[in-house]
Formats: C-alpha cells, sequence, structure tokens
C-alpha cells in the first residue's frame, strides 16, 4: 500500500495511526500542501479532491478520506479492532469521530483559514475563528466522554475516536489553545503511551522539517 | 425511535432518507434553528454539540452524528442496505458520503456562514464562500462518479452517498447554484423517483414552514 499524505496533516495522521495499530506493512509519498504539491496534475488523477490521504492499493485503486480508510483497514485487518462490536457502541465511536471530523478539523484547516485570510480577515481573527471552532467541538467531545469508563474516548482501548482526537488535539496547540479538559486529556496520555500513536507522529514521518 | 431534527436541515434530511428507506417507524421532535431552539438547555444534554439530528432509541440513549446515526441504522435493519458488501465498495460509498459531510456542507452550513457575517463580510460575499465550496466539492464528486456504471452513485440501488448528496443538491440550490453536472443530475433524478425519498422530502416535514 502506498499513502499519499502530509507529515502534518491531522487527517493524514489519522491513517497513520490506523496502519501502525493494525501493523500494515506501507510506503508513503509526501505532497508539501504549502508549496501547493498536491493541486498538481498527477495527484488530481488520483484524488480529485485535491486533499491527501489518498490509500493506493496494490493493484493501483485508489481510496480517499481519511474515515473511509480507517474503516477499509478495520475490515480488511480486524485486529485490534477500531470499532466496538454492537450497533449503539459503534454509533457511538463513529459519532465522536465525526464530531472532530465533521464539525471541527474541516472549518480550522488550512484551505478555509486561507479562505478567511484571502477575504482580508486579520491574522488574529483567524487564529480567534480556528480557537473558538477547535474549542466549542472540543468541550463537545469532552461531555460525551463523562460519565462513560475506559482510559481512551471508548472503553480501554483505542478506537476510531481516539485515531482523530489525538490530531486535533496537536491542531489546537498549533493555533494556541493549551488542551485542558481533563478527560481529554487522560485519553491523550493513554494514547501518547502505544507504540502506534509514536510511530504515526508527524515529526517521525520522512517529509517532516 | 424520536428523530430530533429540523426539516431543512441537511444532516436531518439524512437520516430521514434512511429511516424511509429502511421503513423504520419513528417520531419527530422539531428544533427552529433560526429561534435558537436546539441551543435550548433541555436539548443540549441530549446533544451537548447542539446540533441536529440526534436519534434517540426507546430505551433513552440518545445517537449523534447523520453518518454514524445512518450506519447504525443500517447494522440494526440491514435491508436495503446502505452500503455495498466489499470492503472496496464500502470504503468507495463512505468516501463518496465524506466529501459531502466533510468537506462540503460543514463549511457552508448556517453555523459557519453565521460566523462569517459576524465578522462583518457582506451578505453577497458569504454567498460566493458557500457557491464556491459547494461547486468545488461536487466538481470533484462528478469526478468520482465518471468511469462508474449505474444509475446511482455507487451502483443501482442507493446508498449512503445519494442520502449525502441529495440534500447537499438542495442547498446547492439555495445558494443560486443551480446543478449542471450531468450524472450527477441522472443519480438526484433516479433518487427523487423513489419514494423514500420523497417522504423525507423537507416540505413534507411536521415543521416545515
Amino acid at each position: 500500500m502506498l499513502l499519499h499524505g502530509f507529515f502534518r496533516s491531522s487527517a493524514s495522521w489519522r491513517v497513520r495511526i490506523a496502519l501502525a495499530l493494525k501493523g500494515i506493512d506501507h510506503h508513503q509519498t509526501c505532497y508539501a500542501l504549502r508549496r501547493g504539491e498536491h493541486r498538481a496534475v498527477a495527484y488530481l488523477e488520483l484524488n480529485p479532491q485535491g486533499l491527501v490521504p489518498s490509500l493506493q492499493l496494490a493493484d493501483g485503486q485508489v481510496l480517499t478520506q481519511s474515515l473511509a480508510i480507517c474503516e477499509y483497514l478495520d475490515e480488511i485487518a480486524p485486529n485490534p479492532p477500531l470499532l466496538p462490536k454492537d450497533p449503539i457502541g459503534r454509533a457511538t465511536v463513529r459519532s465522536l469521530a465525526q464530531m472532530i471530523a465533521c464539525d471541527i478539523h474541516p472549518i480550522q484547516n488550512l484551505k478555509v483559514l486561507d479562505r478567511l485570510t484571502s477575504l482580508g480577515i486579520a491574522d488574529d481573527i483567524v487564529r480567534t475563528w480556528a480557537q473558538t471552532v477547535i474549542k466549542e467541538g472540543l468541550d463537545a467531545f469532552e461531555k460525551h466522554l463523562n460519565g462513560r469508563d475506559g482510559r481512551f474516548s471508548y472503553g480501554d482501548q483505542p478506537s476510531l475516536a481516539d485515531i482523530c482526537l489525538v490530531p486535533q488535539l496537536a491542531n489546537a496547540r498549533r493555533f494556541g489553545l493549551e488542551p485542558t479538559w481533563p478527560r481529554i486529556g487522560l485519553v491523550e496520555k493513554a494514547c501518547c503511551a502505544l507504540p502506534a500513536f509514536q510511530a504515526a507522529l508527524p515529526e517521525r514521518q520522512p517529509d517532516a522539517v
């Protein structure tokens, strides 16, 4: 498998964690988003959205969208599972993942912030935009964790929810928002103790600068 | 089951289509988003994000996030299926759904557009923002459909991808962007011929105005 990604992209990072948890061998091709390499014609042929990540399979087929890719990996390599077995548990984990992947990350990613800048919004207001979106989203995420047991976002094993949470916390810090949510803090600590989460860190990737 | 929603909310609409395709009996509680009813304390206790939809089960448990809810419905009521059986097909359908649910809809929804307005962005620029996001996203969606057979977004049965596409096309029109994508147009026509898609239309809901 070949992962098309970027070391600092949250969505690429999610897939790296899933690949590492599953122990799936893969190669990486890296795209410097700030230099627009993901907008090159050759990449747009693989992924018409021009977004990272994409996962290219041995037969050349290309999968896009980080959560869809993670669920694919979970289906072809079921251990360790990224989702619980029961439908309510699965819905809960998917919901936590989507709170981040649908309602936080897309609204604070580089593309949207650049769009704001191009409208003449000052840098400090753009930064406040990102902080506000992340804070509102993770406040709700923390409320979902409260009243639930377990060392991770759902139970005592890392799941798709944790795969989304850890990169999102890095984004929070990048925008000067130090995470202070107690339950989220414990979950992050549990994740960061795992070799798979360590191997997926941006600074450990071939394109890290 | 009790669906907490709003007739014009795209995400509520997705769940209504899934419920109708599955033929699942349910009741609805409606929240007028423009009047902020989804920010009331009682609703925030059910859904800390203060977003619609939520699906409340007979035992009181509450599920959030439209795609997680649709997959839950697909797991408890497998026929007709919302996803194909093979992992690559499932990843493809989920990816199409997420292209809309992660990369188009969140960036053009009421909440974000209101945020733009509050920064002093003029109404016509806000409208252009919404049009641009939808156009870029659906251009890529159309490219994914090209080269693939079938009457719907994936194959000859409606899937999670179609459930996301139809409400997104209504949003396009609301912002003055008339859909002209040939393949998307054929898929929409196939969807709109189905009673389940008709029953889920905003104008058929109890809170339609």
